[in-house]
């Protein structure tokens, strides 16, 4: 008797939380004392009892709120249990279309928000599980793909006036010419990052000082600044950060959405003596317009977001409008890898450089596998790209993230490096986990 | 000793949804089910054992994922209880503040989805709170405002390249002129209303003539049909209606999102033989250059969206683009009365009528306020502005609307007319109410 087909069997989601809001890593101009979070999925398969793989992803959030992060994954469960493991994982396309066409969800967003990044969440632990599956890591499976079945996995809808299948197919077609010298290059010497640990704005001058040498020192050619809370105190920090790194290192500067189109002006030409090389979210994500008419206003600093971007129509616009000259993937904020596909083809057809947004919670996990796909079956280069990295909560993952001389390496491990370990988990799910049951009863104690 | 003063005691939540999908009343290209459903909130306060108040408010959803919005509206729970109601209901624009700008939240949108609509839930109910306390029907608290408390009142972040607070004011003060008589007016007269109820697309063209001549019958002198699942049936249907309602109707046609830009200018051309009076959400509603696009090429037909748009800031930039002919606020879409203050602002400044969008569950008993606010003390006029009417649910309503000859009753009841009757609520909680326990009782039956 053949054995029968493997199935999903459970969705089981996870509230974890991070206490990071006690030591101001992660402090910006808007998010003063984030608790990173993950709301965290993992699918189960009856193939488990034999050692088969299961399927990892989750949302990254700060805080207050994962709870309904949760919730959200939690009420696609009925739409993914009991599917064929087989027929996921050969057109993780379906699933995707499914959930973004279900049309009673979609009405929460529609395409936005915490309904979308609760699709991208299990779609992307479909995309883990058949990376593993496959036996490679995410990044190669898609480096390898046949085009034609990339172009497939794509989501084009409302993107055709700005981007067809058929351009795209002969995107990844030209992508493929030399993909087998970036891979060996990419796996010898990994893919550039940037850092942005000396940067928080909760962080002393002192340690941004300490932080940003020992960045240097690392093997890094650019550093981030949070800025957009006090300009006196942003001048002063810029000028320290310069003074430490010297004129050959890049500094990028982040507002995350602080200012109104005009302040946003004026504040990053009174940073332009220290040469910010881009100023990163000057507004609101959704502002296509505004960051067009902020772009051409600070020229030369370059204009860069995504990280808040919602989904592939506001990209296709940013494009469109000549709005930006670094496009910021998330690997956690859109309708997952499905989507990504599409924002790094909108990307390559305008010419505009990816340089993913990471830290968090894992964004560095997930993220790395993506910038690697564009390098080598894509845009072909790692010529003014760089991957954000955070120097935060890799060991709570199984296959944490390893940077050296200032470039991720290559994973090698099957899947999308999404796993967390079991132990982490247990500690920090909220608010039943050790740690938050011991901080309930410390807190219980100091209210005696 | 003086009475202590009154506090929000309890914010409750219910999942309310109703079984429309049975007779597909609601129907249309890209919601071919939809159960149409509230997440209920309501303000207790400790004024309630004197016969105070409560607060009411809602997110309208369509079934799938209403527990969702309504653990999102649970997540405000800990920021409002305890709050001051004297506080609250002369300040709600404090409370939206702290809402919106709480950074942990915030990170679940920002601004969009199900996050922010539980926001603009909770403070329509404060709004609700303040106009009952205030002893007035909300559009008439509204438009006896003070012009400078209103700008107050009005989220101008991220705005201010396109509306300024002193432009706002000044808006505001010249809307005052006349006021005193466009009151009367309203009073007796009502405000225009046109009607969806013929138009969905799970209706056959019997139904859809019959009920096309009785909304003439009726007084209307606009109606709306669905279009966009199949260009030969969408030419049948408009033949059809424009047969029955003749030349003098106005025709609105609506495609809910169905189309990429092309295809929409392709459909619209196909239609316009029958002089379609506004082609309603023709692509994404976060598409704001697709829709400049549009409007481009499908002129005279006008351009209408706003039901699906997130947030000011889109609208902003939808008029900054010149993509609008019909603006469509929601009620119970974005951050609440607080942030429709800001869209309607904006509305008025670019000079482009508002005629919302209604129907759903309850959104005529709110939206109805806004429209009879902004010709009050606004706009100053009804010309080429109609609210949506769909006749479903209203009797689930204390206070529902009046429809009279193709016009809205002014209401003259106290508060935001947002309370479900009790009874409703009883019936219709899910899973739980007598209706669901039944329907559930009845399927169990039937599986046997």
């Amino acid at each position: 008797m053949p054995p029968t087909p493997a199935r999903v069997t459970a969705v089981d989601t996870y509230d974890i939380r991070f206490p990071t809001s006690r030591e101001l890593d992660g402090s910006d101009a808007m998010n003063p004392d984030p608790d990173y979070s993950a709301a965290y999925v993992v699918l189960r398969t009856d193939a488990d009892a034999d050692g088969g793989p299961e399927g990892h992803g989750f949302v990254f959030t700060i805080g207050r709120g994962n709870d309904v992060q949760v919730a959200a994954i939690d009420a696609l469960r009925a739409q993914v249990t009991g599917r064929s493991v087989d027929a996921l994982c050969a057109d993780p396309g379906a699933l995707y279309r499914d959930l973004t066409g279900d049309s009673q969800l979609r009405w929460l967003g529609p395409e936005k928000g915490v309904m979308h990044m609760a699709i991208g969440a299990v779609v992307n632990a479909v995309w883990d599980l058949a990376a593993q599956r496959a036996g490679k890591p995410l990044w190669r499976l898609l480096a390898d793909a046949d085009p034609e079945w990339l172009v497939h996995q794509t989501d084009f809808r409302y993107l055709t006036d700005a981007l067809t299948p058929g351009e795209a197919l002969e995107l990844l077609r030209r992508g493929r010419d030399g993909a087998g010298e970036r891979t060996a290059r990419l796996l010898e010497r990994g893919y550039p990052a940037y850092t942005t640990s000396p940067g928080w704005l909760g962080y002393g001058d002192d340690k941004l000082a300490r932080l940003a040498a020992r960045a240097v020192a690392d093997g890094f050619t650019q550093i981030k600044l949070k800025v957009g809370a006090d300009l006196a105190d942003d001048v002063r920090r810029c000028r320290v950060a310069r003074s430490v790194v010297g004129p050959g290192v890049r500094i990028a500067v982040d507002a995350n959405q602080r200012w109104d189109v005009a302040e946003a002006i004026r504040w990053v030409r009174a940073l332009a003596e220290f040469q910010p090389y881009w100023i990163e979210e000057p507004t609101s994500p959704d502002d296509v317009l505004g960051h067009a008419a902020i772009r051409e206003a600070v020229a030369p600093v370059r204009v860069a977001t995504g990280e808040h971007v919602q989904n592939r129509v506001v990209f296709k616009q940013l494009l469109q409008a000549g709005a930006l000259d670094v496009l910021q993937i998330d690997a956690a904020r859109v309708g997952g890898v499905n989507e990504n596909l599409a924002i790094l083809l909108l990307a390559a057809k305008f010419g505009v450089p990816v340089c993913p947004h990471a830290g968090g919670v894992g964004l560095c996990e997930l993220v790395q596998h993506l910038a690697m796909f564009d390098y080598v079956a894509l845009s072909g280069t790692t010529e003014d790209r760089v991957v954000e990295y955070v120097d935060h909560l890799h060991e709570h993952f199984t296959d944490p993230v390893v940077v050296r001389d200032g470039h991720y390496t290559a994973p090698t491990a099957p899947g999308f490096s999404a796993t967390m370990r079991p132990e982490s988990v247990a500690e920090y799910t909220y608010p039943g986990g050790t740690f938050w049951a011991a901080d309930a009863e410390t807190r219980r104690g100091h209210a005696v």
